[in-house]
């Protein structure tokens, strides 16, 4: 099935222990793109970028059969821009520099072309944004997924709460569920957050995995992936998006949102996002393969056997 | 196969968010042989306790099947005491006092009749300690698991490292493992580990699971139990000596230290956790079934099925 992809383009400068690079792209919707292109699924892609992206970055996308009918290019503007410097432990960041440009008074165009589409997933952005993407639609997709993140529950929290009312899957990292929730137990603040909308509720763990609260049926489930432990992390800019992609490219390819699909699709955007840390940006994922995907996969399921 | 189990027999008091208690029976060997009485295994405790330390508590643990010849009773001493107070996060405590009282000068004499343990658990103790009980065995048994913290790797690091010469497995938490290695990446400090002795290094990360490192014959294996996401932790007291109890408990029932047969004694390990955290110090574990263990680790198996 179709799937259409809200969010960033944008142009990343980041520091590591390791190294640091100069503008490279990034943003939410290009990891996501590349990684649900790995699944056979058509991604639509919708976003803004500047006059000063490069062609060659969009006719890499197109390469991965990523549609860019969507991708407004504003010749006269900057792309969104962001730098950081990561910490010796690669767990946390400061950021340097944040410019919207582009980004400030983006209005998501959907093309008549992509209203077949049966999944979204609404990368990081504004709430009130993500919500005018699903009124823009002319019929109620098959499943919406929403990322988000602490930002917009500091500055954004009432947009944020109407929003979460029109998505069927949340993805958020535990200390934003915590905050979300005012609950620190997860078990307990995936209640809550489930009760503002959100049938089924990811939590991301970083180095630790992620959590899946759903139902299958009337029955309230949980699953847990863990992370692939991992020697070095070489840069983790774009992993809970490439994760995010991974998950509902998967879901979207086999067209099954039943919770024993999710348990699969949250591996798939894990193995996925082990490889997104390996290098700079989007550079392994450009190189990934779905043989290489598959065996990582393997990886998974071997870490867990008992 | 037969058990030794050597640690603390102890008292503590406990506050946490959700009350106190009194003095109440706690250490690490009375968690570990509780929970590993569980498996119908032959365990034999050395430890020592004070005159104070009530009979009840001592056939508490005979009841369990646990042999306490080599559990001294100094009568006119008494018995080591640990108080602490959890805080709301339930993952970091303060202690708020330690009494060695009987421990200060404890001398593990080992009963004639416990010479035919082929199992060894090291609670944590002084290393120095941990290494008389294995130079006391008039043989090597097939499995020494030890337990250690980061107190004697500030104040004893050469003893510890001394006595991680003669253990097959260490136990140690996230922490410690990289303060034990100088790695902050817990793949790269298993390595380090590992080549100080222990073939086998479990690491132990709470609220989010544990990491196992070791060999299928000539090959590296990594193996990660997730911990069960709980509504509410009621006192963590104990928690990692429980998880220690199951897991050599499992591994000496079944006679088989197999990297396979590890994977299946980390989770019963968690589960037996799972149960300790949900009321004050042993009062779960004491009253715990082998068929509620067993379902839920029917439970963890659906944590993670994919």
């Amino acid at each position: 099935m179709s799937l259409l992809v809200v969010g960033s383009v944008a142009f990343d400068a980041i520091e590591t222990p390791f190294g640091k690079t100069d503008k490279i792209i990034g943003g939410a919707a290009t990891f996501i793109s590349i990684a649900s292109s790995l699944f056979s699924t058509k991604v639509k892609l919708v976003g803004v970028v500047g006059g000063d992206f490069p062609k060659a970055d969009i006719q890499m996308l197109q390469t991965k059969g990523v549609d860019t009918e969507g991708l407004q290019i504003k010749e006269n503007e900057k792309s969104f821009f962001w730098s950081g410097r990561y910490h010796n432990d690669m767990n946390s960041r400061d950021t340097l520099v944040t410019e919207l440009n582009v980004l400030a008074d983006f209005d998501p165009i959907i093309p008549a072309s992509y209203q077949d589409v049966q999944f979204v997933m609404l990368g990081n952005l504004a709430p009130a944004i993500q919500r005018i993407v699903l009124e823009r639609l002319d019929h109620k997709p098959k499943l919406v997924v929403m990322d988000t993140m602490n930002f917009w529950m500091d500055i954004a929290l009432d947009d944020l709460k109407e929003t979460l009312k029109l998505v069927d899957v949340l993805s958020i990292n535990d200390e934003e569920a915590r905050q979300l929730s005012g609950e620190y137990s997860l078990v307990k603040a995936a209640a809550v957050i489930k009760a503002m909308g959100p049938k089924t509720l990811i939590i991301k763990k970083g180095e630790h995995g992620a959590l899946l609260f759903g139902n299958d049926g009337s029955e309230e489930k949980i699953f847990f992936a863990p992370a692939l432990p991992l020697a070095d992390v070489f840069d983790p800019t774009g992993a809970g998006d490439t994760f995010a992609g991974g998950f509902i490219g998967y879901l979207a390819a086999h067209n099954d949102t039943s919770f024993s699909s999710m348990r699969k699709a949250i591996i798939y955007g894990s193995a996925l996002a082990s490889f997104t840390v390996e290098a700079f940006g989007t550079e392994r994922l450009q190189s990934l393969t779905k043989v290489e995907l598959d065996a990582r996969v393997g990886q998974f399921a071997e870490l867990v056997k008992f």
